[in-house]
């Protein structure tokens, strides 16, 4: 019996954070342990949220209960928004904790900051997820946070090369899934003829990049699959944390699960800590869930997107700032028609037989 | 699309209050909506828990701003452990405004106050529970809730039936249903021969009883059926939770969701308020989701029971205050092994085929 501890945002109404993750899990046959970062009415999208952000001290209240209890022995943890450096502190801490007790964790670290260029946590959070990339088996940055961990700005292939290595190398992330990448002109000549979606339907398509690191290969080249999906129309919440709820959920690897030797000291792939195991890279595990998540988020959304289109015409009106602006409740209609519909797509979410968009090996990536 | 509004504790571990109560909502089909009245590490059955209240300042924030963004619209009402009287003061208006937007609403309130003589709750929440017995569809107050909520001591048969006559009529509660209830000898001896349990099982028997008010009968008379169920091993925490949330689920009556007319004034239904509909009465309604919610209940603690029983001895021993007293992890390792085993025992959750315990009319309940 499999057991997730999930470290996310609580909204009371729809389904972004926690309530896009938990129930997912659930359906998996994973018991959750929810420890909610904030407890919010909505997500942020709608023009009024209101709540209150859980503090360090409560945290952290919770989480020594918890292990006094001895109630802090999950097999894998999920982390999501955390909006604060104090509270994201306290996690990072509980992380170490947790990899103490059991060197085998698979943690997914989803460092949710931002997207599109617009930082939407405090800054002095960055340094932060900075030094909690070696404790994770998987990260889920998008495009955004890629940039904003790295510092390198993605602008040409060689860009998207050097940002992988620093994270594989420098970070010690075993391994690195960034989906819902645009695809740009520069991005889309240089995929492989078995990743480049056709002709004709290139224009709605976004990319899903899965890179494993490869402990056997000196230069830090990793071992990278990738998939072109196409990309539904407006914008929905919570996919992202969706995406790495099922990721999480349907990774399977031998390498943390059956046990593998604590790795101490400064091996290649070790981080300097003589006590904490060092998460390992698992390419075939990472692809296979890859697949599985992003099938599943895709007929997720695609099931959400139908229903949409079936709603009173006050809640499918398209994204219009200036028609917003002078009515405010447009766009809080709009939010509503637009959350997952996760309750009423429940037989997608279990599903993993025939996963329609299997990840490609991209063989000459480092070519 | 039916949405529920859900006003429960939280725990990040476990299967208490909300935890289990979202997550069988959820497989039934309903969006649910979640409000936390607090946040713990776990329940107050382990030797220790910690975490936060929600104050009804906290509360009021976030049920304004759901309100000004039109997202308390909810078809059904759920309340659970609410443990102090300003936040419940709070949540009694909201349900309040709940019910001004849809006289439809189905309101199940589970006046969780304490149990076996015990109250857990601050006093002062009492008169309160009481000023909202009016506004619900259904309660599931538990022996000694009932007790705390008419001031009549239940010692024998005719106590019984004072208390209903005082929640049907005095507080114009039109659906009450009381699980658990132990099968005292006074009890057996005046349950109808369709409802006792055979001579050979008696001793490990509760009884639970489901009463409608009757509209149309003057003496306050309800229309009552009853089962009695055996009786599983030990004690396990949420499962009055879990029996709320799966009657609300499963209760279906016509004459709240087709639209009933308003009774206004003093009718004999009516509580004086011009404004708030009265919600109605279902004896047929009522006796299936309760047989339903009975049932599946029943399923879930044996599936948890016999779960427990293949544990490591640690987390199954049995009930002892004094080892616990030598051993404070004791106490905290045996409810570990009690925790509703609500996500193996999923497919459990779903099924409405042939249930196990159906309640039978009581015909001569006020005989």
């Amino acid at each position: 019996m499999a057991r997730v501890l999930s470290v996310q945002s609580h909204v009371a109404y729809g389904y972004v954070g926690g309530k896009a993750a938990v129930f997912p899990l659930q359906l998996l046959g994973y018991d959750v342990d929810v420890v909610n970062t904030v407890n919010f009415s909505n997500h942020s999208g709608y023009a009024r949220a209101g709540g209150t952000k859980t503090s360090a001290k409560e945290l952290n209240m919770i989480f020594n209960i918890m292990e006094l209890n001895e109630l802090l022995k999950q097999d894998r943890l999920l982390t999501g928004y955390i909006p604060s450096s104090e509270p994201l502190a306290a996690i990072a801490d509980v992380v170490r904790r947790l990899k103490l007790k059991n060197p085998n964790l698979v943690y997914l670290l989803d460092p949710v900051m931002g997207d599109a260029g617009c930082l939407y946590v405090a800054p002095d959070v960055i340094p932060i997820y900075r030094s909690m990339l070696p404790l994770a088996t998987i990260i889920t940055p998008n495009w955004f946070e890629v940039e904003t961990l790295t510092q390198v700005p993605l602008v040409d292939f060689p860009s998207i090369r050097r940002a992988l290595k620093i994270l594989h190398t420098e970070y010690k992330v075993p391994n690195v899934v960034i989906s819902s990448i645009p695809l740009y002109s520069w991005l889309l000549v240089v995929l492989p003829p078995t990743i480049r979606p056709s002709e004709s339907t290139v224009p709605p398509h976004l990319l899903c990049i899965a890179s494993a690191a490869d402990i056997g290969n000196q230069d830090g080249n990793s071992r990278v699959s990738a998939r072109a999906i196409p990309q539904i129309p407006g914008y929905f919440s919570g996919v992202g944390d969706l995406f790495s709820a099922l990721l999480l959920g349907h990774y399977r690897s031998s390498r943390t699960e059956a046990g593998h030797e604590e790795i101490k000291g400064n091996g290649i792939n070790g981080f300097g800590n003589g006590h904490i195991a060092t998460p390992m890279s698992d390419y075939g595990a990472l692809t296979s869930a890859t697949t599985l998540a992003l099938s599943t988020t895709h007929a997720v959304l695609s099931f959400t997107h139908k229903r949409t289109l079936g709603l009173p015409e006050l809640e499918r009106l398209p994204t219009d700032d200036e028609a917003d602006a002078s009515e405010p409740l447009r766009r809080t209609r709009r939010m509503r028609g637009r959350e997952l519909a996760l309750i009423q797509a429940q037989h997608i979410l279990t599903r993993t037989d025939e996963p329609r968009f299997e990840l490609v090996p991209w063989g000459d990536f480092w070519a």
